[in-house]
């Protein structure tokens, strides 16, 4: 079985896609992360229909992701 | 009785239908689970009325299930 | 007294309609259950005033519950 | 001191009035308990300015309690 | 320093005022209280500006009060 | 590092400035806190462009809490 | 790997933008947190299109947080 913190660590170093409960998708390379599904990002953009913002590292607060996925 | 992490574990490998509490509905093969119903998919589609969007491999964050049904 | 988990375990195999925090309606055996009130239905219906949709098998997140009685 | 438990203990078997968040008010016997305070009520009915809904026995998560009082 | 449930211990039998989340205003006796600010109100009244509704003996659960304060 | 708590706690008997998730502004007299960030406020007000309201004494329960400063 | 909290110590003493789920975007020097992502903030200001506001030493709860960066 792909325990959900298995697949983290497998994705570390890698670009996600992370879609927030708010509605917004930011993109990053997965650095970190724990328990609570806290993460470290870098390289991070935040990405609308007409709009890129680069944003850098980043720490994100678990209780805010909805899905993450390799891209 | 079938516990629901029991459920959960018999369901590893079959294709399942989400419903999030945004209203969203992904459909995906579910191959991991933990304690707070963290999951990971594998083949993850979101459906809507006239949109079909391939997503791969995504860890959904349990805090946002409302149901999860094998189809 | 009838504690609430004690009360679920009585209510096993028996059909109950679940009222969710989103308004929505559901009926269903009640197949299992744990601490957090996480269930688990079988022959789930979802009804409407002008819909009833078939969803079979399905696991219900506990937090998403406001009231379930049997019926 | 009315610890808030104790006090629901010595309503046992008595007919109480539930305000829930979503605005809500439910009115019935109350049978059980447990320390989240979800509970259990026989004869409960739903109470609106135009309708009255019988229920029956009835599990409420406690997270969806404002207040309730005996009656 | 006043530990909040200190001040709640010393408040015991005083007439309180209760802010809820929802927006109303709860005035009675505190007559008790648990680490989860659960609290037993006794001479309940709701005030709006042009009601006010008396409820008697209450339980309110915690985590929708805002703010109390002795009057 | 000043922990949040040893900020806290430096802060007691200073006048501090409350900003509620529901928007609301309150200043007080900070004498009290707990692990949860429930604190205890001496002489509080509530202020509005066109409001000020005193308080007095309060208990505020520490999950309302967006930020709080010392001026 | 890059734990959250190593982060979070790593940029004591930075200044750091915080995204805010209500929206607002404060920007000040990190000098404390705890595992609850509870922050201390020195120098804080909250910018907005039209408006920049100085707040000086600020307690920010953990849970209202959505990203927070160095910039």
């Amino acid at each position: 079985m792909a325990k959900p913190t298995k697949f983290l660590n497998d994705t570390l170093g890698e670009k996600i896609e992370l879609l927030l409960k708010d509605g917004r998708v930011l993109i990053g390379v997965l650095i970190g992360y724990d328990d609570h599904m806290n993460l470290v990002l870098e390289d991070t953009t935040e990405e609308t229909e007409d709009m890129l913002r680069r944003i850098g590292t980043i720490i994100l607060r678990g209780n805010n992701v909805v899905t993450l996925n390799p891209i």
